[in-house]
């Protein structure tokens, strides 16, 4: 007999995020957890039986047995995973651990354990359940993100700062409409995952090939199979708050690739905001600072860096999740009623993916609430370049006054010859013989300012702030704002 | 000044798709090649010129002419790609080669070419035509595979054959589930596809950095910024048939992400057909074979063959496309208002993903059209384990009876005797003195007919083809059919 | 104070190998886990010490003392775990903690811990000593591997079977041949490991930002840096047994390139035997049997099923590897002096693929060494298109007699002519005028028997096995057998 | 009759480089482009029948007319894509044009193209000499790059500039240093493509599933397979300048591995000196410009702009190889004698990395050589901190004196003091009542001197010049540079 409850023969090893700290004590950690996916498989086994139990199949009491008996606690979870060496899957251990448990409280009962059932069944619905979990929380995260960069783009609408492309600066732009971007992201993402967590989560329930053999086996000899097939698939539902799919899904892994696309958008969305304040936080730029606490950012050899741990960990995930909803996604191509493999490949990648992403979440929460932004530093990199960066200004005024290439090949020469000798575009501009008569001083000191070339910076932040909480897809939205 | 009309120095590399003949030759190669591209682009700046006319900022007959110049065979585009190595992408080049197209026609208006304009507004609003009319082709050649795989799977509703899990017999099932299985991953796909084609394709506008500021500097300077950001918008929209953005994109990049996300779904249930069909032909298992041309599928040495070249295609594409798309979600996390390489980064994979797909998607049609069915030989097949194939539904019958672990036990040591000693299981477990007043001959007979046991195959066949058209997400189906 | 010696606050997760059943329990999984990945970095502190001790820059009592505490068993992984999202790194609590721990049995040696040093020299020094530790378990079964493949090439080296392309049966082949391929790739992915152990894994040891000033800055200011430096690195290699650089290699990610590139090569020639296996063990071809044990391949609801689950597990590692590899070598591409994300990425993905690589080369050797080939199925199999599968062979005789295109056609028809009629090809090629005096009955019977066509099969077994064993690369080999 | 001296009916589509400017107009974009991968196929061929000719199965005249006929301007190769649709490759097609391209030259010798061959020989050893083509045109580039690097190595051996670590100034360092390291990583990479290119690029000769039995079905009925296997492989292999494998590598795909592996390590090599040149670049840091000609760097709309494109174009590259080269290590695992789908999988993507390696390298030439660097931006960006950027050897000097803790902790407070008040972080150690009589004025003057406190730097950039050329492994090396 497994001695379930003393402690394991073979210690398990830890998983204490020493090499992954972005999702270190986070609750999406522990919510997909081997402990918890333990949990999830074993909810799953007894939603099934209280699902049969409602189609008649199986005895109430049973059910009751089962599902007190279900507890994570109570089975050899590294047995488990030892025991998975031979059937490639831990799900044929955890029927028999859970068989012992349930035949304690009473040997009828064990007779119900995972009846009419095959271990993709328990094992994908397990799965469903966790991803549920975990969507739930980094939704939530999510949430309170989107929340703190409302508040920065609204507080920042007009904090003009360099807008930088290809390294550069190009055209002024404003701290809020980048604030409004990230957070245009963050909402796009989130639809997705909700999308996902409300009609994208179906319970698996197929039997050893997809055709609910075993099921209707053991159900009542006169009833049709399509209507046993309704009811349970929809008991089964209802028992464990997933969706009902169309089809079983074995090997139509639709609800992965659905995932997996949700958390690599998520991941990508949160990787876009930790990228910039990277560069906001670079010691010549000092655009921006990430929130710090007492030992936040401490290096072990420089006592005056203060690094920005929190994007730091953010990229960490952001870059490793979409090789591995790579695999998510190569594992549609898969042969037969189940691979044998293929299925396999999934498992620890799509925990991975669900955990980076949410660690990462989590993680900007801290970041977003508690990041300082510096204006005035702003304006002073904005006034780095003598006023070219709003060269385009100039060079657009003077196309309908001398035509575009004369006036583009003006400003580029002027630019240059500003660069080259440090000088204001102004003053090198001011000199320009051909600009003679076409620009008044006054004109030229007007179209040099920095904080007067916003474009529609500010009524595009009211738009993105005024639109409709987006469904999916975001890309319908028109602003009705006006001035 | 650029010999546009005559033959280009350098000439261009052809792209005949020797390396991938999965798309060689499909509409969708066309449809995303490099004169498409191009093309493309030209048509973005001519749909922004006379977008710019409706909101008065641009003459109505400067848009005329920019239109009617916007031809790509009137460019030079190997020289366009070369010049991009100057620039890091082509639109600067191709400015300059279509202002000097339209000042052949018009000095007036060449001065309207490009007006305010951004290079990135030009190539995205250019990269979203090209999926939009990619989408197009590849999602009507999936409605056609789904209409084929209708029929298979109605035909063969109730053709038994064996269900395969880990590489070994199962349980039966029929083929009419293992194609409405197929259908089901194909209108997922679809329906994902039609939603990003639908809403998910904006036009890019922003500007240098995403402030809009070069347009609104040509705009009337009476106007208010969000007026004429909202009008320009909405008319630029209208002339492009793409949707609008809520914010500038340039550096917020969910189109592309939807876009790989839908993609790799899609390549991904087209491969899960091949993997199918593949192991069907097999040699010794000869239960379906590919629709023959003359030359289809010839051996350059082995006359005999007949080699399934449809699936090897497919699955040629299905294997590439989640790389690519993982460079895709990768390029979510990009600094700055454009980045400096992850931009340009996205084109090549965008492409590659779009001609792929949309190559496995033709493909499929012809292999799905003209798959051949072979029922006799699923019929062989299923029989070759001696009625092994059924073991789990004497060990359900057993179960209630004797309970489910012995049952489980006998059949397992009865299977393996039955294997090992090449007898059928019938024997075998008609000579078992636990079965005895047990099991009745005939009841024996019965069980182990496999063709009895598939299950609620054919009432999920009738419940997949009769559920909706699936909307996005399409797990929430339930199945009112009843036998 | 840090209670270092009390049970942690916050219980660790567990890392079971629920979800990753390849490495559980194996080796592999022990020396990279957690507390392997701690000691490690332990074990760089120490060495770093006593390499210090050595040039004099630390006393050799504290070196002694600090070698002393460096033990995991005495830290709280859980709360460096924490802590890391603070500092972004376990190090620099790792620090702290040990500090602590040295204080307690000197004050005076606490001063020296982390002298000088930086966390990335700590961590990557560690992460090099866990890769070699791994690299040598790995090695050691895949030796194994590659010994129980000589065996069987060397048994089977005339066992004749069906080759296989693109699904169907093309020529002859022997199972040694198929053998010695597997062996073949085993040895490429061997010395490719080899290579990297020897001399591909160097210490890290750069300080603050790769200039070693801060170790310069604690050593005899008389000295020259280089000597300085020389001594120190040449000290740190030879106390830790790993390689000495070129230069710091903070930001210069060879050693990770190196370690991802053999590893996929090795993942991916263990995914070559698991897929072929796969192949061979379908229920339709049966030519070979996993090894069994009592529990081995059971399904949780097929009682007959003995599935192939070694070969399933080994596949799920080479399907995840690839996507993990990438993320590696991506991670060259890293701004400054240290990257904030970048090298942070590497982590978790460097020890899942030595861990599922180490997984899959151990169960490995259990397949390999178990399986069990039938040659007689082989037979069998061999026979299943009555001649077809020599048709090459025939068209090759008759090419010089009626030229190669009349001979291909010819025996095109008649192959396809056999297949519709379920007739041996040798009946249907009887029967055709065109061969009359072309080919007499003993000669067409000579020519279609399958096993006389296996080329040169048994030769390059033969020469393959007496091959040294490859230093890479490995194509430079020239068989000097003779039969 | 193929009509292929015509123009082909489907004009080829263009393979221009609109969307890959990294490779447009580069030597390898022409080494791998469809024609040079065509002529390659049909210089397969052609050795194929000169090494036959030598080992005395194929007439010498016969070799002679198919080594004239094989030119790829003879043939037409849209023609060969789109019937490879038909075949899944386009060997059977181009066997079909040769031999018609020979037949019109000598009938008799059209009886000897592809004798005793199949398409996987002939494609692969075409793919080796494609690869091995562009394989000397990139490493002749990064040779290139390597001496650049050295003269910016040596000139800016003493060059003074922040090192930077999570985007903050970390500790001095020196250009020389950081131009050595991108120096040491090329060489790292060179030396990894010369590995592969001297014996990593074999023939591959296996007939239809790699037992060579056609081939020797044509050969003399009395020579031993050994002997003629020898003899054809040795023959063969002088005749293409490829190296000889120790088996057919139908299934055992080595050599793509391999050169998936160099090619990624290049290609992250090159991406490296990107996103450095790339930081520098930026306008708040300005330490470095890339070289300019006229149009290069122009925005389409900003007049003022210089972007630097090469570092984009180059890191556009970078971040789209690893994923390429994940699917050709992914191919690794592939099933049978030849897989339906893992092969065909292979050739675009070993293209693209071929490509985009080569690409990178050729634009790293004008890069390096062009880069100019900015010594006196360097010294101005050094101080920007007041001091701080060498606290940690402030910290160092005191640790002994203080403590280490109190040392570090007072810096770090000081530091903090110093960033909050903007003052110089001398002024604020100045007051610390607790460095009285700890550090005179002039010890902190100098302790406080950035140029001071560059560790190692110039003798490590003397140890990197002075290594020998690095072979694989460059981990070995010992630096005996002693100043």
């Amino acid at each position: 007999m497994t001695p379930t409850h003393e402690p394991p023969a073979t210690a398990a090893p830890l998983d204490t995020g020493l090499l992954s700290p972005v999702r270190a004590g986070t609750p999406v950690e522990a919510a997909v957890g081997d402990t918890a996916w333990l949990q999830a498989m074993l909810d799953a086994e007894a939603a099934l039986a209280r699902a049969q139990a409602r189609c008649g199949t199986v005895p109430q009491s049973a059910a009751a047995h089962i599902t007190a008996a279900a507890r994570a606690e109570h089975l050899d979870i590294r047995q488990l995973a030892l025991a998975a060496r031979e059937t490639a899957n831990p799900v044929v251990g955890l029927v028999k651990q859970l068989t012992t448990l349930v035949a304690r409280r009473s040997p009828e009962a064990a007779e119900y354990v995972h009846r009419g059932s095959t271990s993709q069944d328990i094992f994908d619905t397990g799965a469903m359940l966790v991803a549920s979990r975990a969507l739930r929380q980094i939704v939530t995260d999510l949430k309170v993100v989107a929340a703190a960069l409302t508040g920065l783009a609204a507080t920042h609408r007009d904090t003009v700062m360099a807008g930088r492309t290809l390294t550069l600066h190009a055209v002024p732009t404003t701290f809020g409409l980048k604030a409004a971007g990230w957070r245009q992201l963050v909402l796009a993402a989130t639809t997705r995952l909700e999308h996902v967590a409300v009609n994208g989560l179906p319970v698996a329930l197929g039997g050893a090939a997809g055709t609910l053999a075993g099921y209707l086996q053991y159900a009542d000899d006169d009833a049709a199979p399509a209507a046993v097939l309704d009811n349970l698939v929809t008991a089964f539902a209802d028992e464990t708050g997933l969706a009902t799919p169309v089809l079983p899904w074995h090997a139509l892994r639709t609800p992965i690739a659905d995932l997996a696309a949700a958390l690599a958008h998520t991941s990508g969305a949160l990787g876009k905001i930790a990228a910039d304040v990277q560069v906001l936080t670079r010691t010549e730029i000092g655009e921006a600072t990430e929130p710090t606490t007492d030992d936040r950012g401490m290096s072990s050899a420089m006592p005056h860096k203060r690094n920005p741990v929190l994007a730091t960990l953010i990229r960490s995930a952001a870059l490793q999740v979409p090789a591995l909803t790579s695999t998510l996604t190569h594992c549609l191509t898969t042969e037969d009623e189940r691979s044998a493999g293929v299925w396999h490949t999934e498992w620890q990648p799509l925990r991975e993916c669900l955990r980076l992403t949410g660690g990462a979440a989590h993680t900007a929460v801290e970041l977003v609430q508690g990041l300082t932004i510096h204006p005035e530093q702003m304006r002073t990199n904005l006034n780095m370049t003598g006023g070219q960066i709003v060269s385009e200004r100039v060079s657009a005024f003077l196309a309908p006054r001398l035509g575009k290439t004369v006036a583009k090949d003006l400003l580029t020469q002027a630019s240059r010859q500003a660069a080259e000798t440090h000088r204001p575009l102004a003053e090198v501009l001011h000199r320009l013989p051909q600009l003679n008569g076409v620009l008044t001083p006054t004109e030229l000191t007007d179209l040099l300012d920095p904080t007067a070339y916003t474009g529609a910076a500010g009524p595009l932040v009211d738009c993105a702030l005024a639109a409709p909480y987006p469904h999916y897809p975001t890309h319908q939205g028109r602003c009705a704002v006006r001035e």
